[in-house]
């Protein structure tokens, strides 16, 4: 047997053996796939594409500021056309994932499913009117947002132009989401509200649920780090900095206590420090008060109140 | 009438309802560009590209750190190209941007608009020559930056190897784009350097303003939630931690307060650990003081001091 | 001479100049190469590509939780062509990265190179073998992370279902990332674990150091500038909150106390609400403790303590 007959040889079993390793390795996740099947979707019709949410808010975005986000293609004459164009585009990209949403939704309850054909008719229609309900909300989420434009502008005195803070910061760019996914939520549609919500926080780090209430001119400002839950409710005016938790006092009941409001109330004009956290469904903040860096509220706090944060402590 | 017909009749009828619904929504959002003109860019010729900036960063971060973030294009015989080709790209991508910035700032000021030939002609080489002169910084750039990246190496017990910095630190990353920024701001180039940093913001959850002043052998460690004003100073050999804030005291007088020194002076060899707050422009943290976690410090503090974090509590 | 003849001279001096100025900044620029070697990686063989760990990631991610990520291509007929396309595709991505780091960090602790083509051979054996004793964890992997999916249902009141959570939530994907970068950290490959956990953190805002021990049934609500240090030790059933660091009680000893145990041990059934510091080596937070919000922590707490965070301050 010659040397390069042998190292063929050899290489030939490395060969086999490890297409075996493969086999094995293939059939030890396929049956992880059926010993926890709870982290599976395999064979549904239901399929959210996340990519195509973020593509919907990207296009929203090009809308609702025209001219900053497109690559120049809106100018006085175009404009009509650029936004049925946007429009139309929005309106089938959204449709599609609405009705998934709803499918997938129903499916996840464990409900029966629906006859193939006429049930892909009924749920068709609704997730159309769904996101015709939500297109023709655009002009008011517009109306909210200039005004907080005009909020960021306000009250940073680093900011230079309004422009400045469409183009760069990550405050507006949080808020609009949270104010197109609210939307949604209105119209109780599932899990593509969060999808977006958590789109913005990955982007920003700014964390906004979108089931949250939020009143007219909001400013966040920086952002790292904040934190608003789902019911919370936020009035006018309030201006929130980065690290701010506006979080549940426990959540040791879990699943439980869903539904529950377990998240406080901000009333107007007020302003809340770096870092702070204030906690629990019952805590109202009352209006105009002022919340120190760091702060650490569970209880509510009465109109005009300046709480300060923790004190340094020279040693 | 047969049913046939008579579906397609519905079917005709729904769809000319749902042209016209969107003719009033296409009317509506032009509409609100109208009403709410100060979010839109309509028909300007400074389109302020965001991507293209991005790609310079990206393009001046291959200069900066040859044969790391290329696809493998740099070695000895080819480096000299490489370093050329590089620099003519950025040169034109950001040339451009810097006379739309310009163009915008103008603007946006309400002043009266150039003559569009001959005014092109002065701007564009404006913007030339900021151009130049920021590119002739790099070497001076890449001096710092070797500097930032030795006191990442020396100040994380976790790190292996100025490669793995390089590679894989958020807080050299935010460095890097603020060192760039920051030349920009020095040159007085509206805009691109906040959008620079806010990009750095996005990826790192690290804000460092690109109008602070910072020294020599800088380290961020883990770095989110870092916020760094625009009228800090940081002297040399400064450490400072995720979810530190250089702040503005208060920034109640919103715009009124705009260009007045409103964030603190950190001198040399100080630490600040996660969470510390740090605010007001008369506040001046003295040379070797290390700041504990969760501080809150509103005044000044003497070279050497020792400020302990917020204490727990048994209960 | 004409005026035309007198432009195009100006404008060829002008050409020339610029041309000198190019050649002056790209000698500037090699110049500081040869000034600044830390922080160049010219002409090594040894390329690290990050974004084809990434890739990596985004592979294993369709594999371990299949139908959530792919566009579609996973059902009962397909999934077994999937999972072995997408194993192969892993396999031989992640073994020319592991080959290159293996490489990359003999280069970098100065030993003497191997001989190029025996050398060749030997190191990629290695890293082939890493790259299979690595995929052969996979349904281990899996079944961690189903658990994972678990804690982040049962514990956050605002879930609406599991798909909700793998689709969107950022804990869940820092989890993943953390558990997938953990194996090659204890297979010893150098580079690509830190790689791995800083994509996640840019994703996210959580930090978690791929040398952390973490235990089963782990909940990471919220997560922005969460930082879990690299020698830290996390039992089973543990919740942490955004913000929260397990980190170094000082770094002091920068480089000097690498490979120390620097950070604590966090016993099962904990809660750490958002904001806290624990610090230190020696810190053991004993079971079943609450951990209230901002709460800074440096020695050890009894088991089934509850302690509280800052408290605020009327004034």
């Amino acid at each position: 047997m010659t040397g390069a007959t042998g190292v063929a040889k050899e290489e030939d079993m490395l060969y086999q053996e490890r297409e075996k390793e493969t086999e094995r390795l293939v059939a030890a996740i396929l049956a992880s796939y059926d010993a926890f099947p709870d982290i599976i979707r395999i064979g549904k019709r239901n399929h959210i594409d996340r990519e195509r949410i973020i593509g919907v808010i990207e296009n929203l975005r090009q809308l609702l500021y025209p001219g900053f986000f497109d690559s120049g293609n809106m100018c006085e004459y175009t404009k009509e056309f650029t936004v049925r164009d946007i429009l139309a585009d929005v309106r089938t990209t959204l449709m599609i994932q609405i009705e998934r949403a709803y499918r997938h939704a129903e499916d996840d309850g464990g409900e029966a499913g629906e006859d193939c054909g006429a049930g892909n008719g009924a749920v068709h229609v609704r997730a159309a009117r769904t996101t015709d309900a939500f297109l023709a909300r655009l002009p008011e989420v517009r109306r909210m947002l200039a005004l907080d434009v005009e909020a960021s502008f306000d009250g940073d005195p680093a900011s230079t132009s309004r422009d400045e803070i469409i183009l760069s910061y990550p405050g507006i760019f949080a808020i609009t989401v949270f104010r197109l996914a609210h939307e949604l939520w209105e119209l109780g549609v599932p899990l593509i509200p969060r999808i977006m919500s958590e789109y913005a926080h990955s982007e920003t780090g700014i964390d906004i649920h979108p089931g949250a209430k939020v009143g007219r001119h909001f400013f966040v400002d920086h952002g790292t780090g904040i934190v608003v839950g789902e019911t919370t409710t936020i009035g006018d005016n309030v201006k929130i900095y980065q690290g701010v938790t506006l979080g549940a006092h426990s959540t040791k009941g879990g699943r439980k206590i869903s539904g529950n409001k377990r998240h406080p109330d901000i009333e107007d004009n007020v302003t809340i420090y770096s870092g702070a956290s204030i906690l629990g469904g019952d805590t109202v903040i009352g209006e105009g008060s002022v919340i120190g860096s760091n702060a650490f509220i569970t209880e509510s706090i009465p109109a005009g109140s300046r709480i300060g944060g923790a004190m340094p402590t020279l040693k």
